[in-house]
Protein backbone atom coordinates (compact mmCIF):
# COMPACT_ATOMS: atom_id res chain seq x y z
CA UNK A 1 0.00 0.00 0.00
CA UNK A 2 2.52 2.96 -0.93
CA UNK A 3 -0.01 4.84 -2.17
CA UNK A 4 -1.49 7.40 0.69
CA UNK A 5 -5.02 7.85 0.44
CA UNK A 6 -7.76 7.93 2.81
CA UNK A 7 -7.60 4.08 2.46
CA UNK A 8 -3.95 4.15 3.72
CA UNK A 9 -4.69 6.35 6.45
CA UNK A 10 -7.69 4.36 8.22
CA UNK A 11 -5.09 1.38 7.65
CA UNK A 12 -2.73 2.92 9.25
CA UNK A 13 -5.01 4.82 12.36
CA UNK A 14 -6.55 0.96 13.03
CA UNK A 15 -2.80 -0.44 12.93
CA UNK A 16 -2.51 2.52 15.70
CA UNK A 17 -5.34 1.67 17.53
CA UNK A 18 -4.51 -2.03 17.70
CA UNK A 19 -1.36 -0.91 19.31
CA UNK A 20 -3.19 1.56 21.74
CA UNK A 21 -5.75 -1.40 22.92
CA UNK A 22 -3.60 -3.94 23.76
CA UNK A 23 -1.25 -2.06 25.39
CA UNK A 24 -4.14 -0.69 27.30
CA UNK A 25 -5.12 -4.15 28.27
CA UNK A 26 -1.66 -4.59 29.78
CA UNK A 27 -1.86 -1.51 32.07
CA UNK A 28 -5.28 -2.03 33.35
CA UNK A 29 -4.75 -4.88 35.78
CA UNK A 30 -1.68 -2.69 37.18
CA UNK A 31 -4.60 0.27 37.63
CA UNK A 32 -6.90 -2.20 39.37
CA UNK A 33 -4.12 -3.00 42.03
CA UNK A 34 -3.67 0.12 42.84
CA UNK A 35 -6.94 1.66 43.04
CA UNK A 36 -7.66 2.51 46.73
CA UNK A 37 -11.51 2.71 46.18
CA UNK A 38 -13.37 -0.30 45.80
CA UNK A 39 -15.50 1.28 43.11
CA UNK A 40 -12.50 2.38 40.83
CA UNK A 41 -11.06 -1.21 41.01
CA UNK A 42 -14.61 -2.21 39.71
CA UNK A 43 -14.46 0.05 36.97
CA UNK A 44 -11.06 -1.17 35.41
CA UNK A 45 -11.73 -4.78 35.80
CA UNK A 46 -14.98 -4.10 33.98
CA UNK A 47 -13.04 -1.87 31.51
CA UNK A 48 -10.34 -4.50 31.04
CA UNK A 49 -12.80 -6.98 29.88
CA UNK A 50 -14.58 -4.68 27.61
CA UNK A 51 -11.17 -4.06 25.88
CA UNK A 52 -10.62 -7.70 24.98
CA UNK A 53 -13.91 -6.93 23.22
CA UNK A 54 -12.65 -3.93 21.48
CA UNK A 55 -9.58 -6.08 20.40
CA UNK A 56 -11.45 -8.25 19.27
CA UNK A 57 -13.67 -5.59 17.22
CA UNK A 58 -10.95 -3.98 15.59
CA UNK A 59 -9.83 -7.57 14.22
CA UNK A 60 -12.91 -8.29 12.73
CA UNK A 61 -12.44 -4.46 10.86
CA UNK A 62 -9.26 -5.49 9.54
CA UNK A 63 -10.81 -8.66 8.34
CA UNK A 64 -13.46 -6.09 6.68
CA UNK A 65 -10.74 -4.91 4.52
CA UNK A 66 -8.62 -7.79 4.16
CA UNK A 67 -5.90 -7.20 6.29
CA UNK A 68 -4.15 -9.08 8.74
CA UNK A 69 -4.02 -7.32 12.24
CA UNK A 70 -0.95 -5.51 12.78
CA UNK A 71 0.13 -2.98 15.33
CA UNK A 72 1.98 0.30 14.08
CA UNK A 73 3.52 1.48 17.03
CA UNK A 74 1.76 4.54 18.71
CA UNK A 75 3.55 7.32 19.89
CA UNK A 76 0.41 9.34 21.21
CA UNK A 77 -0.70 6.28 23.45
CA UNK A 78 2.84 5.17 24.53
CA UNK A 79 3.31 8.89 25.84
CA UNK A 80 -0.23 8.66 27.57
CA UNK A 81 0.68 5.68 29.51
CA UNK A 82 4.09 6.95 30.26
CA UNK A 83 2.73 10.07 32.06
CA UNK A 84 0.04 7.66 34.18
CA UNK A 85 2.14 5.65 35.34
CA UNK A 86 5.08 8.51 36.30
CA UNK A 87 1.66 9.79 38.47
CA UNK A 88 1.24 6.47 39.66
CA UNK A 89 4.53 6.21 40.97
CA UNK A 90 4.58 9.52 42.12
CA UNK A 91 0.41 9.62 43.85
CA UNK A 92 0.18 6.33 44.36
CA UNK A 93 1.05 6.09 48.55
CA UNK A 94 -0.82 9.50 48.82
CA UNK A 95 -4.41 10.79 49.44
CA UNK A 96 -4.72 12.27 46.04
CA UNK A 97 -3.86 8.49 44.45
CA UNK A 98 -7.30 7.45 42.88
CA UNK A 99 -7.21 11.15 41.34
CA UNK A 100 -4.17 11.33 39.86
CA UNK A 101 -4.77 7.68 38.34
CA UNK A 102 -8.90 8.38 37.26
CA UNK A 103 -6.97 11.50 35.49
CA UNK A 104 -4.34 9.21 33.55
CA UNK A 105 -7.36 7.29 32.74
CA UNK A 106 -9.52 9.45 31.33
CA UNK A 107 -6.69 11.22 29.33
CA UNK A 108 -6.68 7.33 27.73
CA UNK A 109 -10.69 7.38 27.78
CA UNK A 110 -10.49 10.45 25.50
CA UNK A 111 -7.77 9.31 22.89
CA UNK A 112 -9.58 6.44 22.07
CA UNK A 113 -12.78 8.51 21.75
CA UNK A 114 -11.40 10.52 19.50
CA UNK A 115 -9.65 8.30 17.49
CA UNK A 116 -12.73 5.92 17.36
CA UNK A 117 -14.83 8.57 16.22
CA UNK A 118 -12.23 9.29 13.16
CA UNK A 119 -12.44 5.62 12.35
CA UNK A 120 -15.90 5.98 12.16
CA UNK A 121 -15.88 8.77 10.73
CA UNK A 122 -13.60 7.37 7.86
CA UNK A 123 -15.13 3.87 7.68
CA UNK A 124 -18.29 5.71 6.54
CA UNK A 125 -16.71 7.33 3.61
CA UNK A 126 -15.17 4.58 2.87
CA UNK A 127 -18.34 2.37 2.38
CA UNK A 128 -17.68 0.27 5.22
CA UNK A 129 -20.76 0.43 7.15
CA UNK A 130 -20.33 -2.43 9.32
CA UNK A 131 -17.18 -1.38 9.74
CA UNK A 132 -18.68 1.58 10.99
CA UNK A 133 -21.26 -0.27 13.35
CA UNK A 134 -18.34 -1.98 15.16
CA UNK A 135 -16.41 1.27 16.03
CA UNK A 136 -19.36 2.75 17.29
CA UNK A 137 -19.69 0.30 19.81
CA UNK A 138 -16.42 0.56 21.00
CA UNK A 139 -16.90 4.57 20.88
CA UNK A 140 -20.01 4.26 22.72
CA UNK A 141 -18.36 1.99 25.33
CA UNK A 142 -15.00 4.69 25.73
CA UNK A 143 -17.55 7.54 26.50
CA UNK A 144 -19.70 5.70 28.66
CA UNK A 145 -16.15 4.47 30.39
CA UNK A 146 -15.05 8.38 30.67
CA UNK A 147 -18.48 8.95 32.49
CA UNK A 148 -18.42 7.09 34.50
CA UNK A 149 -14.71 7.16 35.93
CA UNK A 150 -15.63 11.02 36.09
CA UNK A 151 -19.24 10.13 38.33
CA UNK A 152 -16.56 8.26 40.94
CA UNK A 153 -14.03 11.19 40.48
CA UNK A 154 -16.94 13.41 41.66
CA UNK A 155 -17.78 11.56 44.68
CA UNK A 156 -15.80 8.66 46.40
CA UNK A 157 -12.30 8.62 45.41
CA UNK A 158 -12.06 13.09 45.08
CA UNK A 159 -13.74 13.50 48.02
CA UNK A 160 -11.35 11.42 50.24
CA UNK A 161 -8.63 13.58 48.33
CA UNK A 162 -9.95 16.67 49.36
CA UNK A 163 -10.64 15.57 53.35
CA UNK A 164 -7.03 14.01 54.01
CA UNK A 165 -5.58 17.17 51.90
CA UNK A 166 -2.67 19.05 54.16
CA UNK B 1 5.99 20.93 48.19
CA UNK B 2 7.53 17.76 48.74
CA UNK B 3 4.16 16.05 50.46
CA UNK B 4 1.51 14.60 47.36
CA UNK B 5 -1.64 15.41 47.92
CA UNK B 6 -4.51 17.16 45.85
CA UNK B 7 -2.91 20.51 45.92
CA UNK B 8 0.46 19.16 44.16
CA UNK B 9 -1.12 17.22 41.81
CA UNK B 10 -3.82 20.03 41.17
CA UNK B 11 -0.27 21.96 40.59
CA UNK B 12 1.33 19.58 38.76
CA UNK B 13 -1.11 19.20 36.08
CA UNK B 14 -1.29 22.83 35.57
CA UNK B 15 2.33 22.94 34.98
CA UNK B 16 1.70 19.71 32.60
CA UNK B 17 -0.75 22.10 30.94
CA UNK B 18 1.28 24.93 30.44
CA UNK B 19 4.13 22.93 29.10
CA UNK B 20 1.25 21.11 26.54
CA UNK B 21 -0.38 24.53 25.47
CA UNK B 22 2.89 26.37 24.71
CA UNK B 23 3.90 23.17 22.28
CA UNK B 24 0.56 23.03 20.75
CA UNK B 25 0.63 27.12 20.33
CA UNK B 26 4.37 26.80 18.41
CA UNK B 27 2.90 23.98 15.94
CA UNK B 28 -0.49 25.49 15.30
CA UNK B 29 1.27 27.62 12.54
CA UNK B 30 2.65 24.76 10.66
CA UNK B 31 -0.80 23.41 10.48
CA UNK B 32 -2.03 25.95 9.47
CA UNK B 33 0.30 26.27 6.36
CA UNK B 34 -0.28 22.42 5.52
CA UNK B 35 -4.01 22.94 5.61
CA UNK B 36 -5.40 22.54 1.74
CA UNK B 37 -8.98 23.67 2.50
CA UNK B 38 -9.13 27.52 3.14
CA UNK B 39 -11.54 26.69 6.55
CA UNK B 40 -8.99 24.65 7.63
CA UNK B 41 -6.70 26.78 7.41
CA UNK B 42 -8.37 29.75 9.00
CA UNK B 43 -9.88 27.00 11.75
CA UNK B 44 -5.84 26.45 12.73
CA UNK B 45 -5.34 30.46 12.65
CA UNK B 46 -8.35 31.32 15.04
CA UNK B 47 -7.63 28.45 17.44
CA UNK B 48 -3.67 29.76 17.60
CA UNK B 49 -5.14 33.37 18.84
CA UNK B 50 -7.37 31.27 20.99
CA UNK B 51 -4.42 29.26 22.09
CA UNK B 52 -2.46 32.10 23.71
CA UNK B 53 -5.47 33.55 25.59
CA UNK B 54 -5.59 30.03 27.42
CA UNK B 55 -2.10 29.99 28.45
CA UNK B 56 -3.23 33.56 29.71
CA UNK B 57 -5.75 31.65 31.87
CA UNK B 58 -3.26 29.46 32.68
CA UNK B 59 -1.35 32.12 34.44
CA UNK B 60 -3.94 33.66 35.97
CA UNK B 61 -4.94 30.37 37.97
CA UNK B 62 -1.10 29.72 38.82
CA UNK B 63 -1.58 33.16 40.37
CA UNK B 64 -4.37 32.19 42.04
CA UNK B 65 -2.61 29.50 43.77
CA UNK B 66 0.19 32.15 44.28
CA UNK B 67 2.89 30.31 41.78
CA UNK B 68 5.29 31.46 38.88
CA UNK B 69 3.75 29.68 35.60
CA UNK B 70 6.04 27.16 35.03
CA UNK B 71 6.70 24.06 33.07
CA UNK B 72 6.37 20.45 33.57
CA UNK B 73 7.32 18.55 30.40
CA UNK B 74 4.23 16.60 29.40
CA UNK B 75 5.41 12.83 27.66
CA UNK B 76 1.69 13.10 26.88
CA UNK B 77 1.60 15.79 24.29
CA UNK B 78 4.77 14.94 23.08
CA UNK B 79 3.58 11.48 21.91
CA UNK B 80 0.87 13.35 20.46
CA UNK B 81 2.38 16.06 18.96
CA UNK B 82 5.32 13.67 17.49
CA UNK B 83 2.23 11.26 15.96
CA UNK B 84 0.72 14.10 14.05
CA UNK B 85 3.92 15.30 12.84
CA UNK B 86 4.67 12.08 11.17
CA UNK B 87 1.09 11.52 9.86
CA UNK B 88 1.79 15.33 8.18
CA UNK B 89 5.08 14.33 6.78
CA UNK B 90 3.83 11.00 5.61
CA UNK B 91 0.19 12.44 4.33
CA UNK B 92 0.75 15.78 3.48
CA UNK B 93 0.94 15.62 -0.80
CA UNK B 94 -1.88 13.02 -0.46
CA UNK B 95 -5.46 13.60 -1.23
CA UNK B 96 -5.93 12.40 2.41
CA UNK B 97 -3.70 15.40 3.81
CA UNK B 98 -6.61 17.37 5.38
CA UNK B 99 -7.94 14.40 6.74
CA UNK B 100 -4.87 13.41 8.73
CA UNK B 101 -3.98 17.19 9.61
CA UNK B 102 -7.58 17.19 11.08
CA UNK B 103 -7.36 13.45 13.04
CA UNK B 104 -3.90 14.54 14.52
CA UNK B 105 -5.34 18.57 15.80
CA UNK B 106 -8.85 16.18 16.90
CA UNK B 107 -6.58 14.10 19.52
CA UNK B 108 -4.63 17.16 20.78
CA UNK B 109 -8.36 18.63 21.32
CA UNK B 110 -9.42 15.77 23.51
CA UNK B 111 -6.36 16.34 25.44
CA UNK B 112 -6.99 19.44 26.40
CA UNK B 113 -10.31 18.73 27.04
CA UNK B 114 -10.29 15.82 29.54
CA UNK B 115 -7.22 17.88 31.66
CA UNK B 116 -8.71 20.76 31.58
CA UNK B 117 -11.72 18.77 32.81
CA UNK B 118 -9.80 16.99 35.53
CA UNK B 119 -8.13 20.91 36.75
CA UNK B 120 -11.51 22.42 36.98
CA UNK B 121 -13.17 19.56 39.09
CA UNK B 122 -10.14 19.77 41.21
CA UNK B 123 -10.34 23.46 41.60
CA UNK B 124 -13.91 23.12 42.53
CA UNK B 125 -12.73 20.52 45.51
CA UNK B 126 -9.98 22.16 46.50
CA UNK B 127 -12.01 25.82 46.70
CA UNK B 128 -10.82 27.90 43.96
CA UNK B 129 -13.91 28.54 41.96
CA UNK B 130 -12.63 31.91 40.21
CA UNK B 131 -9.92 28.85 38.58
CA UNK B 132 -12.56 26.59 38.00
CA UNK B 133 -14.44 29.02 36.02
CA UNK B 134 -11.36 30.32 34.25
CA UNK B 135 -10.91 26.58 33.48
CA UNK B 136 -14.33 26.41 32.24
CA UNK B 137 -13.92 29.07 29.70
CA UNK B 138 -11.00 27.25 28.26
CA UNK B 139 -12.37 23.68 28.12
CA UNK B 140 -15.80 25.25 26.35
CA UNK B 141 -12.91 26.55 23.30
CA UNK B 142 -11.81 23.17 23.01
CA UNK B 143 -14.82 21.30 22.68
CA UNK B 144 -16.03 24.08 20.30
CA UNK B 145 -12.48 23.39 18.14
CA UNK B 146 -13.27 19.87 18.51
CA UNK B 147 -16.75 20.28 17.13
CA UNK B 148 -15.92 22.63 14.51
CA UNK B 149 -12.82 19.82 13.54
CA UNK B 150 -15.45 17.26 13.13
CA UNK B 151 -18.16 19.55 10.73
CA UNK B 152 -14.67 20.92 8.40
CA UNK B 153 -13.84 16.44 8.46
CA UNK B 154 -17.43 15.71 7.32
CA UNK B 155 -17.92 18.19 4.73
CA UNK B 156 -15.26 19.76 2.66
CA UNK B 157 -11.78 17.82 3.21
CA UNK B 158 -12.27 14.55 3.78
CA UNK B 159 -15.04 14.70 1.13
CA UNK B 160 -12.56 15.48 -1.19
CA UNK B 161 -9.69 12.52 0.14
CA UNK B 162 -12.92 10.53 -0.93
CA UNK B 163 -13.81 11.66 -4.13
CA UNK B 164 -9.96 11.40 -5.14
CA UNK B 165 -8.85 8.65 -3.56
CA UNK B 166 -7.39 5.35 -6.31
Amino acid sequence: MAEKNLDSLFYDTLRDMYYAERHILRTLPKLQKAAVSDELKSAFEHHHTETEGQIQRLEKVFGLIDRKPTSKRCDAIDGILKEGDEHLEEYQDSPAADAAMIASAQAVEHYEITRYGTLRRWAKMLGIPEGADLLTESLEEESRTDELLTRIAETEANARAAALKA
